[in-house]
């Protein structure tokens, strides 16, 4: 069978690695304290997958046949687990369902094409059937963009493009890698720097998610302050459609008419299967380093954000914690970090009685990067430094920026762990002007807490600042509540306040998971009526038979 | 009548300023060298307006009382020499085809609405009527986006925009500016100056073209390095279409599907009426340099160029000129400026001897631009320097770049200039990986002296380096040759062979300057035949009653 590996059938990662906090003495009251859960009290472990019923595969023999003879035996399946395992991203949503096992609707055939060929001849028979194709990549979507629709009749194929996963080419000259889509972010960044090149590409769910991925929903990474968006980086493609191949040719520039290559980033499937990318690489840099600092509070460190972002400093990440983020980063430090020894010792109190901060609990965490040459990086931090200073924060060194760099894509396993535990966890991010960032901050908290309200839980909301550009930033909201028996409707209520709050507040709908099914019902707001109808001219006439990822982004 | 000021009828810029050489004394001998002109035969001047035939205003008499309505007659004209100034654009096809009174279709009528709303009614009254729309800015265009195609039955409207010119807000905090889209270059810039702010989008057109007009072609402008071309500056945007108004909010990123930002970005009118734009805007700096340096040959200052995009470096302007179009430069400068004396004088001899540099002929001439704060203008320059001398440069201060800064836009009085005297002039530009540069180049240059050949003229070419990217960049050719009774046909030789050639190269067919009906014929082996395809089915889904400016970038 194909050697594509894939996270937990029910939860995020590899089998064997979870998340555990014996080694973190802070964190279990600082759960207790947040949304009240006594994590004494027993997990609920989930259930085995023998356990649980998964609706039979409607693909009739002889589309398997045909499919089969395209990939091989060894590379279709229609086995229940890897039919689940392809059914949804990594939501809560997701996790809730699959827990519950309650799926509405799976893929009927599982396939892992070799090669463009093999994609271009499973495109090719699909329209012939009128059946649907989902392309699929790390499984990491958290916005419901992998799962085919309920009220789906047609035979549904998930595209797997984990055997294409190789870097073809790199054009040393142009800092140009020419990339399969299905290529993972820690196996194609091995592969760059082994090379010395590095993609500078590292979203939170950097190790399970694709290339292809990436640009088919827009992502943002750690690093993209210096590296760009992927929409920046992603300059070449090629995407396989009914009949023929899109080729969009690498050029750092071009006038051609509405952006084609702007239509296929953030596409999520609907315009056909990514099959190819060819990327901007960069040297890896002499210094790559991340330090932290803190500010006495929030609007301190908003405002430090925004004027590093207005100055001519260009650090590779800005990123500022909130208050509650901030307390919650340091709960979940190691006992023998450096970063608890600092909080929890004498150097804090002291430095904080010195500099006339008077709360603790409004001090924020920040962490800003420098990349380049030694001079370059030296140059940023001196740049950006002044102007922390200027802004009463005050630097803590590289210690805890290490540890950030470690354990940075480690948190996602913390919503399986909490979901064990009867607690729900998800994200919504969101980018604004930096005129608007405050309100569309206050607002977004105040929609959460309405809604916990009306639920009647006892809920958490934190939030970061990251992505800075010229105009704005991204803002980066993480809420949890312990859930009753109707989980995914309560979750429904907090999410749907908090997205509802972006669009009311002039800020839109993601600034880099995409629209899926979760974000859909905000489109026509964030970008008007005339703009959806666009949108949805463009779908409808580049897929007329609805073969690609029907109903996503715009839920129709 | 209506204040809006348009260029002339019959050429760039305004009456009464033109291209003149009493005070350029080696212009004379450089272009009876170049393509073998005898400037002392005497021009042949323009025709008079009124010794022209134009084709009869076809829209019918209750049309015209209809957008009467809404304009009011002050701002609506079927005036001959109105329709004639907003037939075409000013490439050399369109100056040839003006002075020639060729007038395949005009449009019927022109109107100048107020504002948005005003737009509005005029988008429903053409859909009623099926008459089709022309938004027109500045009238600057080069490719052809402006005239009504000649197969057009319907009546055509060309909606100028010129009376929406303000800057309506500035949002201090966030660096971004709203302003009608119908500004020009010079005034919008002034109305930001004024309050301490620039936009940094500075095209060679940027004296009589509009911000509009930019959006809808994709332009790019001189300090492009710094500020980004025109897609990355325009964040918001308002579009009206049939039934209501598209609104793009401004914000600094966002991943809602497919960018409908960026289908508006470069649709040269075809999606609706660009009104208003919200850019990003800058604090102007502390310092705006442009620095002047010399290379030994035109390989040397490609490479230079290559280093300082791959390096921690961020200037404002990489430019450098190949030999030949270093000549021009040079040829063009007045007696009693710095550089010319420079060059004729002993200096450059002593240094190119003390450099061993052996022919004045492969000499090139390199801008580069610092701006910011006086520290970071500093640093720029001392990081660009160090690249420049190791790739043999040397750097010769501001004077010839000051002589840059204030002649930059005056180029295009000369196409006008040479026409009269038999010699026909434009410009193909591109953008391609650094790896192909040299390619493009090379083929660039042997399909134009192949033109040339097949054509029997003596022809010349030139070009120049412009627009760095982190994979690529820009290289802008204009080429000249004295033509005989066809002139159209010679250049279309030309101008094809031309184009052919970057696409064969690897490169696009336009880097700046959009398709309209000029580049169009490249659309499909620049994007692919998928690709041509998904925008023809975006134009199509978006514009059913072809309305807004058939024909144009696709061909269709």
């Amino acid at each position: 069978m194909t050697d594509v590996k894939h996270m937990k059938w029910w939860g995020w990662g590899i089998e064997g690695v979870g998340f555990h906090y014996d080694d973190k003495p802070a964190f279990a009251p600082f759960v207790k304290y947040a949304v009240g859960l006594d994590l004494s009290t027993p997990a609920t472990p989930v259930a085995p997958f023998s356990e649980i019923t998964v609706p039979a595969s409607r693909a009739s023999e002889e589309f398997v046949s045909r499919l089969t003879r395209i990939v091989g035996a060894d590379n279709l399946t229609t086995d229940d687990q890897a039919r689940v395992v392809h059914t949804f991203g990594k939501s809560i949503r997701d996790l809730i369902r699959v827990r519950a096992a309650d799926f509405p609707r799976t893929p009927d055939v599982v396939v892992y094409p070799a090669d463009e060929v093999e994609v271009q001849q499973l495109v090719d028979a699909a329209v012939e059937a009128d059946a649907v194709i989902i392309p699929f990549g790390g499984g990491s979507n958290i916005v419901g963009s992998l799962e085919p629709l309920a009220s789906e009749e047609r035979t549904v194929i998930s595209l797997d493009l984990g055997r294409m996963r190789r870097v073809l080419e790199i054009d040393e000259e142009s800092g140009l890698a020419r990339i399969e889509a299905g290529a993972q972010g820690p196996d194609l960044e091995a592969q760059l720097v082994e090379k010395g090149w590095t993609l500078g590409h590292f979203p939170d769910s950097f190790t399970h998610s694709t290339l292809g991925g990436w640009v088919a929903t827009r992502s943002s990474g750690m690093q993209s302050d210096k590296y760009g968006d992927i929409a920046d980086i992603a300059r070449g493609l090629r995407v396989v459609r009914p009949g023929g191949t899109l080729v969009i040719r690498p050029l750092p520039s071009t006038s051609t008419g509405p952006s084609v290559r702007e239509m296929i980033i953030g596409s999520e499937g609907r315009l056909g299967v990514i099959t190819e990318v060819t990327v901007q690489v960069h040297r890896t840099p002499e210094k790559r380093d991340v330090y932290a600092y803190f500010f006495p509070n929030w609007g301190a460190g908003l405002a430090a954000m925004q004027a590093i972002a207005e100055s001519d400093a260009t650090p590779s990440i800005t990123r500022v914690s909130d208050a509650r983020e901030s307390a919650f980063s340091l709960a979940t430090s190691k006992e023998s970090s450096g970063v608890t020894k600092f909080i929890t010792g004498t150097v804090l109190p002291g430095l904080m009685k010195l500099k006339g901060w008077k709360n603790l609990d409004e001090i924020c965490l920040s962490f800003i990067g420098y990349e380049g040459s030694e001079s370059h990086a030296k140059r940023q931090k001196s740049l950006v430094e002044a102007l922390v200073k200027k802004h009463g924060g005050f630097g803590v060194g590289t210690g805890p920026g290490v540890l950030y760099d470690q354990k940075k894509f480690d948190t996602p396993y913390l919503r399986d762990f909490l979901l064990d535990r009867g607690a729900a966890a998800d994200v919504s991010e969101t980018a604004a002007p930096w005129s608007k960032l405050q309100t569309v901050y206050t607002n977004a908290y105040a929609a959460a807490n309405r809604a916990y309200a009306e639920l009647g839980v006892q809920g958490w909301i934190m939030a970061h600042l990251s992505h800075s550009y010229h105009s704005g930033a991204c803002l980066y909201f993480t809420f949890a509540f312990v859930h009753g028996d109707a989980p995914l409707e309560q979750y429904d209520v907090v999410k749907r306040a908090i997205q509802q709050s972006f669009i009311d507040s002039g800020a839109t709908l993601s600034h880099h998971h995409g629209v899926g099914l979760e974000h859909a019902p905000w489109l026509e707001q964030d970008i008007s009526t005339q703009g959806a109808a666009v949108m949805q001219g463009l779908l409808d006439s580049a897929d007329p038979t609805r073969t690609f990822n029907p109903g996503k982004i715009t839920g129709k």
